[in-house]
């Protein structure tokens, strides 16, 4: 059996925090030996809190230590492909957070260093490895439901983000920022897009305009096979955080998700009440540290990994070109995109 | 195909008047010919709604009908006997609303008399006939569950009675005026009981202390198989009308019931929310059609009643059996009670 | 108080029988007087059956009749035309079951007909008058969600109708058939829609390519507020019937519908497990029964009808859309609908 | 902020291997130090494993290190009293699973130690951590649904223990050894019992009679406050593992509890399934880890224990009576126990 692996996480922002926290606590498997942050001051106040010896303030410090053989990149987009080149070229396995990129340019150039390389890369599309959308896949993957036919999902968040993460061109916009998720599942599920339509508005939030996204879209897709699709998304659900899925099959269906927190219902003159899922960390807790400890596994047996960089090309193209279908009022190719991305 | 029923009904307050307009209009094989009321101007002024050519101030006129096949007599429990002997009497056959009697002695002099005369009579325990109660019994009797070890009972008013009708000298008290529906359920899957043991208090109104009467009680059973059941009674759900059961068996469990009346759910910052049952003739509309219909088949088929006088008799003995254990606070056979009502 | 309406039903097949036994038995401001269906017989054994005096085999004989002050007409689409248009003349109130016509020709031509004669008419669009849909526009009109801003609709059958009456010409196809009940609730709820764009595909019976109908369709739509719906319809809910709607507001959400026909849960070692709702009859009891008392206490209060020719032809522009829009594969606007109605 | 707690633990078969990796993996302000166990071997292969430095086989060595500030004991119930005065003389805080220990005299042995020591001591009963027993605290304090009136508990097993584990001179038998779970959140909610009454029966598994033991019980209670309560205890939930709370007060009513596992649902023609909870480890999961971080945090805080050592003899004396009850056919009030107790 192989050792532990030593990690190092690079950025420790919001998100990274969670994956080094369960780097440091919650993967026996692994050993978190370093941690780098841009943000002045930020990987050493980390370390100190969690005892990790080493930190770092830039990723080539980290990079450059022989000890660690993997990183975990989930810092700014924007900063994707240069972690991933430069780690894939000093040899690291690599976890990155989705998107894989802002651009299917980048996105390309990635994967061809990859391939040159020979580097471990798995992408983070952590909705693969909640129990519930694991739960459904045995399930399609047994025949439980026969073949599936029509795909549903729903991602609606509490609250739209500050308007400075919003803009499109840092975010990618409401369709790209958060239906890469169903997308993603979608092609788990279903196989892949051939051809989506999508209609959108700012209706909650009026602001988001003069930023130039939409804070409720309605996404269509007709796959391959010839099933059928249809995404949902919202920025506006107020009572809390509502992530759901349903795959159609000619012998049954599978419902995903739910609302519920707390396990109490509360009854009296008012009426039978619950509270909701809060947000993403409470919803997807389990599963961020489930899809981590499968990285970790997935190095240290020299396994294929698990969500590959094509995989994270294949969720975007879908997701650009929703946004082109919604731009241009019409049906949009999915292959259209991947001509756009040989330019 | 035997023809249509000629049925009178006797009583034509809150209840009587649910019966005689289901009679009138949603049971296809009888004909309302008649109705009776002491209440002066009543059944008149019902007759007249209904298009109804006959009425009566008395149950004698109805009873000397010849027309007249059956009768459904929804007067109060302390006229039943004498109701139900007359209607005997004259030939009819008989429905009545539970509980047979106020008191046991009656109730025996109710047996008497049918047996003599060779009358048909059902009693009208509606829960039997309800969906849910209905399919579960289905499943029971498949053997779904495997042999049934433990019975759970809750039945809950959304408010108490006026304070008149609380009185145990009237009602027969909480655990008799509620709980003989669930000791009835209780021998409907279970067979018959051996002990009970009650606890009980006026814990959410004291005003009913004045009269005797208590507002939530808890009775525990040991049916002479030997499998175990508990009753659960209350005055006080405030939310709405409260009304589940459970069959436990060696191969599984049924869960009887359910809280929500409007299939909507609202959800906003104030949580998640449905509405509930609001009271017994929402929860029990359909049952109490299906059973008034079940009355009119089976005389009409010269079939057996479906709930027999032997039946609520056996029921009532449990309700007393209760309400003796929670006066002498010790647990108390049921054939304690067949013994008093030798006397 | 105005009196007891007369009334005749012309058609008396499977959904027409339901029409007017509810009339014969549970409408108590209505008099079923006379049935009319040209199959032979079938009006003279529903007559038998259920007592009733006048039958006969042409739509004619009923007109004529002096008596009838109402006609209720569910028979088959294609004869709609022709029936309100002699029943509007004969002065008779109609109620007509959906869809008014299988052109928007035909719909116009009624609609010339009813303003020139005065006529009542009142559409049949039960879901209208189901529990969950009427209680989520109250909730909407008292602002419990806020504004609306994304409407949900998904109605799904069991099983595909025999196939020649899937033929589009007859039924006018999955989207125009199963569709105008979502889009008609869509416009309840949401007001007028703008644009719509289809997919859809024979996925589950091949067999339906053959007849030029399909199975399974996602239809998204833009309001004229600017507000999305998507309509998601299917013909192998295998496991029961499955309409569902959501309300998604500023203030909140609205869910609408429900699963489990029984209340009643198994739990064994198979699982956790309930029953579905078998099809659209057990689901639509209570709101076809509302509908036509409605129907009836409209035309007694000389008050205007609940759903008009106007709503009927407004839904039907929306199906004929998205119909339109599913061959061309491009979102179609609903005024290109009115435009070729003029033609 | 003090620093990070030296812990030892003591017993590492099932349960024991639970706390303690928790402590060495997800308490961030524990440190795990030593583990013991006097089955040879054990605990030297949970230190190799988990990379703890010291190990032994008694528990006098783990309490002779001085680097050990506070230890958690979860060995079997017979030698509680001897692991806690042992500790309590060291000068360690101790955590001890309930129950406290067999009889009352021994529990009391221990009470006086520490008393006497001034030993920190807090019992495991981990139900009070669970996010939704500890929420329905909040609830009830916070008067959500006014006074509490009537205590419900159900906890049901999925299969029964091995018949040694059974035997009630070891586990205390059905009623103290799943009951007092129960009886420890009633007491929680709704202040001390006064009596109780007990039914119960070898029903599902007759071998259990030979070892003087039931599956299926039901305990009915009366508080001191004179509220109601009702406690149903069974070894064969064939299903999963069913634990179930409802706390009904004047305002309204909690319910506690649920039985789905994974959040899929699925519809088939069969039925609409889902899962259940398989066993205590996946309900009470995250409440075993809560339990145990807030006893560290307790004893760095030096604040008062959150479950005392006289909160599980009170507990133990319910269950006692309960046990008596059930023998002896009779109400029994817990301060009969008390009385014993002081032998």
């Amino acid at each position: 059996m192989p050792g532990r692996l030593n990690v190092g996480v690079i950025g420790v922002g919001r998100m990274g925090r969670v994956y080094a926290a369960n780097l440091a606590q919650r993967v026996p498997h692994a050993r978190l030996v370093a941690v780098a942050d841009q943000k002045p001051g930020l990987a050493a106040s980390f370390a100190r809190e969690f005892g990790i010896g080493r930190f770092y303030e830039s990723h080539h410090g980290l990079l450059g230590d022989p000890d660690i053989e993997a990183v975990v990149v989930i810092a700014s987009t924007s900063t994707h492909k240069e972690m991933i080149v430069d780690a894939a070229r000093a040899g690291k396995a690599v976890f990155c957070e989705k998107p894989i990129s802002l651009s299917l340019e980048d996105a390309h150039e990635i994967l061809r260093v990859v391939e040159e390389t020979g580097a471990f890369l798995q992408m983070g599309f952590q909705r693969r490895f909640d129990a519930a959308y694991l739960g459904a896949r045995r399930k399609v993957e047994e025949g439980a439901i026969g073949t599936p036919l029509v795909f549903t999902s729903i991602s609606r968040d509490p609250f739209r983000p500050p308007l400075e993460f919003c803009d499109p061109k840092v975010s990618g916009g409401l369709i790209a920022d958060m239906g890469i998720h169903d997308f993603d599942v979608a092609r788990m599920y279903m196989g892949e897009v051939q051809t989506v339509h999508a209609v959108g508005g700012a209706l909650a939030y009026p602001e988001m305009k003069e930023i130039g996204d939409i804070d409720n879209a309605i996404v269509d897709m007709v796959f391959e096979s010839g099933s059928l699709g249809v995404v949902q998304l919202s920025r506006n659900a107020v009572f809390g955080y509502d992530i759901r899925g349903e795959i159609w099959g000619t012998k049954g269906s599978i419902q995903i998700g739910y609302f519920r927190q707390t396990p109490i219902l509360m009854m009296t003159r008012e009426g039978i009440t619950h509270d909701a899922v809060p947000y993403f960390f409470e919803r997807f807790e389990s599963a961020y540290l489930t899809q981590i400890q499968d990285f970790v596994d997935k190095v240290r047996n020299q396994a294929r990994p698990s969500v590959t960089g094509a995989d994270a090309v294949a969720a975007m193209k879908i997701s650009l070109a929703a946004q082109a279908s919604f731009q241009e009022k019409r049906p949009v190719g999915v292959h259209e995109m991947a001509v756009a991305a040989k330019h």
